[in-house]
């Protein structure tokens, strides 16, 4: 295939107007799809309705003997941090459960550092002007938002291949003023990339400015694999020790995209310093989580081994959407165009188009009636400087929308990039 | 009976050598009781059990056909909304509903509060230097804790049997530093009182200095009635609209006493100027609540009607504890050594034993294996200045296990007095 880069004007005329008629058809279908939701569909959430067909009405104990239906127990059930503990290779003591959302541990656990500090400051961090916060982009906008809404000076870092640009962030360290990093370590939201050993042990050894700098490890996918030819990534933890930083890390998982979102079960990991600060202002925040559904997952799954024959089985059902959506990208081969990813898990595809046209490309797909994720999302602030990066969601549509939607994506990407090179 | 103040100093002495006796008794059996629990036993929370058969895998849509599986919905189902409204007189689209915690939603609105202020606030309150809080006491300790751990300075009210001194807070509402008041308006923790319509309008009415004063209006036991025989609450937002002071109310209840303690549905209520503030940053904390234990508990309840028969059911079994309680207690009448309260509906029971000997009877009624709640927990710092409040707790243990507790509290009671008269 020719890069358009060779085309000459009157050959990018001609492949215009041939374009521009095809996508005019596509238009006239009055069509309504959606690319921009990361969601599951209902044959995903199918895959765990038996979580809802566990009876606990006759038996509601836990095995230690706790009535699950009343109050008590602050930090989870002892099962279900092993449940947790064994999928993800954590140890189960560093582990507080949580109520249904991992986000909101995010957010509790900034505004705890905002009001009271973090286990290492020397003052609440409201207290303290001009935070600035690490965002390795295109990432997750929640994340960017929570830090923005709190007012810190958000940072962009490249996303590479091996994970957020470290050259960039261990410089950025040196000033105290930098008090964390977002991270999406594995199948990373958007770019499906997977943090290299040599990257976590960076994040895990470099030297902070500030005393109580964070690492917001929100190992989101930590356990998303399609199939067993998946992404391995390191222990942080393990090698946080090995260089007595293991109170930087605060580590967030949860079963949103394992049973059901929103009424799944979110955890935190920390050390024993952190662990001991949080629940002094935990047992301020609440009586506890939800038992119950805690007792449902544990007795749903039963072990780590049920939980990822579970994964392998949601995996296959959504690599299906990845595959399809990147066949119809592969057209797009040679033509210098455009870039993405290709992940062996989680939920996002990250999708570049010629720099200066993932706006028009936007335009043009809405035009349509595809809706993506907006342009800017991925970024602090909701800008991307280069206007590239678009982020695609292929587990929510039918097979049929995506393919459809594609057929539209790669129109709409070929002539912007046409119209930016000059028609 | 005879008043202890009217005893000669050898009848006492007397008195004090038989009650020995019988109490050393009682302390040789070695028993293990425990009045201290504000929670269910078995036997009340086996009339929600049916909530734990509702089999949602197969339908688990909302009635305007939302897949309650899946992500959506930041503020709840409507048709949760409106069970609560219409059990509790409140207009549906006030209503936020939350996880499955009231005290987490308390704790959000006062973490917003102190980071970015309320609708009205010049600035966030965590900027402003020692700000005041009003406590009404005996109160609930998990209140205090909440604003103790966000550095306000407490300040007592006395709970009068038509609610708060209302002469004490109007006065203390002058002062712009006070920032807001902790109310249990019905059945209210621990004296089972239930606020007057005079004291309610107080509240709506009363002039505060700070702009941004926040009534935190707990009816935890709103519903939770023995029988038809009950407390009537005025309705507060209501009446602060008459005098244009609806943004000053926050309030909150939850099914935790209702259903399952810690497996319920929470929610606030507030005026629309409110709900945009915090919808704001709702938005950043969680992408939602868990949708399908809401729509498990509606569909458990189907109506308010039905829901008020369940809490009249569980009122039954409540109320056979909390009369077997006070008909021990009778035996103190005219002795004038104690008092207590006779509420209608709640939780807990106040009460007050001769001023500087609560310790005592702690402490004696320990040393015979019945656990209290600590002296001091009712008030701010854990320290009631008179010495003299207890809270008792009657829903837990066996009926037995109470008649048994009782007499051993009675016995203390009068020890303790006899001592503090002098022997």
């Amino acid at each position: 295939m020719k890069s358009y880069n060779e085309l000459t004007l009157a050959e990018r005329r001609e492949l215009y107007s041939e374009l521009s008629a095809v996508y005019e058809e596509y238009r006239a279908k009055g069509l309504s799809l959606d690319l921009s939701r990361g969601k599951p569909n209902s044959s995903q959430l199918d895959i765990s309705n038996g979580l809802l067909k566990v009876d606990l009405s006759s038996d509601h104990a836990s095995e230690q003997g706790i009535d699950c239906r009343n109050y008590g127990v602050l930090d989870g059930l002892p099962e279900m941090k092993k449940l947790f503990a064994d999928s993800m290779c954590l140890d189960p003591s560093d582990i507080i459960i949580g109520g249904n959302s991992s986000l909101q541990l995010m957010y509790d656990a900034l505004m705890r550092a905002m009001l009271f500090g973090v286990y290492g400051s020397k003052a609440p961090w409201s207290q303290e002007d001009k935070l600035k916060w690490i965002c390795v982009t295109p990432g997750y906008d929640r994340h960017f938002r929570i830090t923005e809404t709190l007012g810190f000076e958000l940072i962009s870092v490249n996303m590479l291949p091996t994970g957020p640009d470290m050259d960039e962030v261990e410089r950025l360290v040196k000033d105290p003023k930098v008090k964390g990093i977002w991270c999406v370590p594995k199948y990373s939201n958007p770019t499906g990339y997977t943090y290299s050993d040599e990257t976590v042990r960076r994040l895990a050894s470099m030297k902070c400015a500030a005393p109580d700098f964070r690492i917001m490890w929100d190992n989101a996918y930590g356990i998303h694999d399609f199939s067993e030819d998946k992404d391995e990534l390191a222990d942080i933890f393990a090698i946080s020790k090995e260089y007595g930083n293991e109170d930087r890390v605060f580590y967030f998982s949860s079963t949103s995209k394992v049973t059901f979102p929103g009424s799944g079960i979110a955890f935190m990991a920390a050390s024993e310093n952190n662990r001991k600060q949080i629940s002094k202002y935990l047992g301020a925040q609440t009586i506890g989580y939800d038992k119950l559904n805690q007792l449902r997952h544990v007795r749903f799954f039963g072990t780590a081994e049920k939980m990822h024959s579970h994964m392998l089985n949601l995996g296959a059902v959504i690599k299906q959407k990845f595959d399809i959506t990147i066949s119809k990208l592969k057209v797009l081969s040679g033509l210098e165009i455009a870039e993405w990813t290709e992940p062996r898990g989680g939920y996002f595809i990250s999708y570049n188009v010629m720099p200066g046209t993932a706006k028009r490309v936007y335009e043009l797909c809405r035009s349509a009636g595809v809706t993506l994720t907006e342009v800017g999302a991925t970024f602090p602030y909701g800008i991307d400087p280069a206007d590239s990066n678009l982020r695609l969601a292929p587990t929510y549509p039918s097979d049929e929308d995506i393919l459809l939607a594609m057929d539209i994506l790669v129109l709409s990407t070929k002539l912007a990039a046409l119209e930016k090179l000059g028609i």
